[in-house]
């Protein structure tokens, strides 16, 4: 069912091959294949092969579950970092997230997603096991849940704070409240309600 | 100057190498990186030989220089085309443009740009020596010149034309005018006079 009517099977291989991609129409996939097309041989031979050896030598570190060259990925094998403070997160783009802000200094704990049985997801689909024996060695002294606020990240948050429950470990999850540089009026209700309900104090002046 | 920490080289590698692909930034480009990753293997392999096996193999049709699996395309060998009209064209996405019009039978040819001195490109880096001597052979009645309304465009079609006046050979371009569904009242100036100026015969009614 293709839009286009193209000249060469092998052009129409490759438009294929990028129009799965998440996002990319068959129009944009002939305009990335033409635009590499354009390059020199080396340039395309780099891209096509970055991603084979990703695929083929990308680790998960066998810590945290994050991406990694090896196998322990460099933010658990930091010794700078505090190995006390695990950061539940629902994947890598969650982590990277965080460390973009530069204002997180424990490590993470990948779970792979979320706990979502629309989507066929339980608990044994992800690395919360792996979450409780890392705390059952009771080297941890703070579990952060850093999920999603919906329906499903809340049934995980759950989920997660009854297994964690028998051990000696802090669980807290990120704040909730009004984003920095939102206006009130625009801020929806739950926010909002939540927002005033888990006010901080400010810092000083209000006792 | 990454705007996002990465957890690992290989991963970086491959997101840089997508980042350079037209309208993609960083973050687009970690998507679809990830995207890949959760794929089998053998759809990541298939992925990254496509364009490699593409810059390989293609080849240009030595007859129109349109992209071709085969020495002569499989438009310039049809023998259902009427091979004295040719369409000259910008690139390759033009030809697949008019092919997709399904109202063109005539053969193509590719001049792989236009004229553009801001851009260093001359007469002698485009394809326009080799319609010249298509021509030349006597075998071509028509050349239509389907170039860009620009600038550039214009010149192109100049250049082209003082070249093929020597030669016994009709020299046409498209048809400028209102686009079919557009409302008059937003169709810019020049385009409306143009299509009042080359007005054509309504059929039957207007004699």
């Amino acid at each position: 069912m293709s839009l286009i009517s193209f000249p060469s099977k092998l052009l129409e291989n490759a438009v294929t091959e990028f129009s799965q991609l998440p996002g990319i129409g068959q129009k944009t996939a002939l305009r990335m294949v033409l635009y590499l097309l354009r390059q020199d041989k080396e340039t395309v031979n780099s891209f096509g092969n970055s991603i084979i050896q990703l695929k083929k030598d990308i680790k998960y570190c066998k810590e945290c579950f994050n991406l990694s060259d090896t196998e322990v990925c460099s933010i658990c094998s930091a010794s700078n970092r505090d190995h006390g403070l695990v950061c539940v997160v629902e994947n890598i783009r969650d982590v990277m997230s965080i460390e973009a802000t530069g204002q997180y200094f424990g490590v993470y704990h990948v779970l792979g997603g979320i706990i979502s049985p629309m989507d066929g997801i339980g608990p044994s689909n992800l690395a919360i096991k792996e979450l409780e024996e890392r705390v059952s060695t009771g080297n941890i002294a703070e579990v952060i849940l850093a999920l999603s606020t919906t329906m499903e990240g809340d049934t995980t948050n759950f989920y997660i704070f009854r297994k964690l429950k028998p051990y000696p470990v802090k669980v807290s999850t990120l704040a909730r409240g009004v984003a920095v540089g939102d206006e009130l009026e625009y801020a929806d209700q739950v926010t909002l309600g939540r927002s005033i309900v888990n006010r901080t104090l400010f810092e000083g002046t209000i006792s």
